[in-house]
């Protein structure tokens, strides 16, 4: 096998920012791209036909393997042939490791050298992941990029804890990276799909951990290029540090991660994040602010959040966001949503989910035409100056 | 004014079962129709881009009067310009009286000449809708054809009581018709469109009751027509009675009703309901089964309806209903709607309430064609036996 499991290459560039062209067995993705998160296999109140069509068209969407594991199971997603066939997105699919998931369950979870044990949040069983069974699981989902398994330690870390913790990531690393290869080979993958210059096979990205500690940072990137991934992560920001600590991080790492390969920031983040990550050199993103803000009632517009509960938009014929060009601000008004939400109505939860991933995917497209053009730098500014305009 | 609210003309006949064109100052209507329930202002959980799509093609739905009154309240819509200009919906709309919404109450209403006092929903305020109060706000609403304000009898209510009941809501039609004319008349209809030999008026249709006893049906249907009325209702049916009572009763009154005006059978019924009551002429029904059964896990399909939570479908790679062409059985299988289900994603709600408004309307649909075509009574045969092949 010389082809690829997929390929990157850089369209254009501002500076640090890139426009690039991901390749994957599943189509092609114009970077620097956002993720809508789908955790068990649907973006929560989003049909597929929406995140296909023009207004979101979203090229890529991230499924969580720790939820799809505990349920509905891999057994029956095997015997369904994939996630992909499962669900009936055939799209590309990026399966987060569980590490992450696992972490965020605090004091119920164990972690050892072989791995972590916790309990189930569906019937409170005893559970194990480690790297070799998160293979195995994203093997069983077929997803298209698959992510190592790692260990999370908080931005905050002090930095014995945060050394070890980095050194345990760069252990299950290799034992993710080995495994992977042999469900490779062994065609575990449910979602192989050969064609346009790639294998087929799955894509595999390694994750740079360290929390805050920039020295720790470079080691964990280079321990982890060490291993030939198909794309880099930054993992462990936007969970609780402050904000200067994850542009540091970004801002030293970003720049010496290899610049042929994709760079996705893990869990990132609001609209402005989004774009001050790409003036960093990165390329892909995930995060669950549009979709769970979307359901409190919280939508993003280009001149800032607006909680449609408020009272003074009761008589309000305006759309949520008067620049927007999305089905729902061309229909509905912000008076007929705030009656919808206040009303127990799902379908606020619908309309202001599928607006809000508009503005995130719509960003994103600005973003890759003002590199294109030349004019990142000036949009960069513009686009902040106005998201600070009726800010709440 | 000379031109009508609405029109109505029969274009092919099977017996007592007619397929109709039902002309409204928001567009033409082909009958049998069904209406899918939007009670405040939103089928829920269903975008109005999806029942106008080809897949449901839905021409007319239903508002409850009671809830959009006590909320958003009638100030609000009417600042926004009306119910269409409010929700976005610009097919026609019909509103329910508020009559039989604030009859099931039960308790917590008093019935008095006048009109009936009861408590909110929303804030338990006390509150009072008359057959004066209802006219008004459903001219508020603007909705395209208006019911009058009734009092429902249950259909096993006994003989004397009927008579009672039958007799108010007699006169309450009497109040209901003077107040709608005089509410035309000051221009207080926020939905007034004229065009296509449409007078643009609010059409107002009139309701029969009476319960169980024939006798009385016959007077409310005597009674009901000297008011001269747009349409015609039978109401106080699918309230717990017997099946049979509801079949002798609409034995009984429909072929009694106006042959030249639109034919509507309240909150009715099932899929077979629909077509045993197309065959005795009904033209028209509104019913929640699709919706709230779609949102509780129910799908209906031409072999009968299908529990999703049920384990057999655990890996089951086949669609809701393998004779259905809508979206959701084009892309999703049982195992995936059971996952997304037990996940408590609100996309199982979506996607089980869209399959079932399809059932539905399909349903008139091919009823319309098989009439047309001379063919109805064999429909209905067949219809009901491929119901019962795997009815659980």
């Amino acid at each position: 096998m010389n082809e690829p499991a997929i390929s990157f290459r850089t369209t254009a560039e501002a500076g640090n920012a890139r426009v690039g062209t991901l390749l994957t067995r599943r189509g092609e993705i114009e970077t620097p791209v956002f993720m809508p998160v789908g955790t068990a296999g649907s973006v929560k109140g989003i049909r597929f036909e929406e995140l296909e069509n023009n207004d979101l068209d979203a090229r890529i969407i991230l499924s969580n393997t720790y939820h799809l594991w505990l349920r509905p199971g891999i057994e029956t997603i095997r015997a369904c042939g994939g996630l992909h066939r499962f669900t009936g997105w055939d799209r590309a699919l990026l399966t987060d490791s569980g590490g992450f998931q696992v972490w965020s369950l605090g004091a119920s979870r164990k972690i050892s050298e072989e791995g972590t044990e916790f309990r189930s949040h569906v019937d409170g069983s005893l559970q194990f992941l480690s790297p070799e069974v998160s293979m195995e699981v994203q093997a069983a989902l077929g997803s298209d990029i698959v992510m190592v398994f790692d260990e999370c330690a908080p931005g905050n870390s002090p930095r014995e804890e945060a050394r070890q913790s980095m050194e345990l990531t760069a252990r299950w690393a290799r034992r993710s990276r080995q495994r992977f290869d042999s469900l490779q080979e062994e065609d575990a993958d449910t979602g192989k799909k050969p064609g346009q210059d790639l294998s087929g096979r799955q894509a595999l990205f390694g994750i740079v951990q360290g929390a805050s500690h920039l020295d720790l940072r470079r080691e964990s990137l280079q321990r982890t290029m060490e291993l030939n991934f198909d794309g880099y992560a930054i993992g462990g920001l936007s969970v609780g540090e402050e904000k200067k600590v994850m542009w540091d991080v970004v801002g030293e790492v970003a720049p010496l991660m290899p610049a042929d390969r994709p760079r996705y920031l893990m869990g990132v983040g609001t609209p402005e994040d989004l774009v001050e990550a790409v003036a960093h050199g990165i390329d892909m993103f995930d995060c669950v602010l549009p979709t769970r803000n979307g359901r409190n009632g919280q939508a993003f517009t280009s001149r800032g959040r607006l909680n449609i509960k408020n009272a003074q938009w009761t008589k309000d014929a305006r759309p949520l966001d008067e620049f927007c060009k999305c089905s729902v601000c061309g229909r509905h008004s912000r008076a007929y949503l705030r009656h919808l939400y206040l009303s127990g109505e799902m379908l606020a939860s619908v309309l202001l989910t599928y607006h809000n991933l508009r503005f995130f995917l719509d960003t994103m497209r600005v973003v890759r035409q003002s590199i294109r053009s030349g004019e990142f730098p000036k949009f960069r500014r513009e686009f902040t100056e106005q998201l600070a305009a009726n800010g709440e």
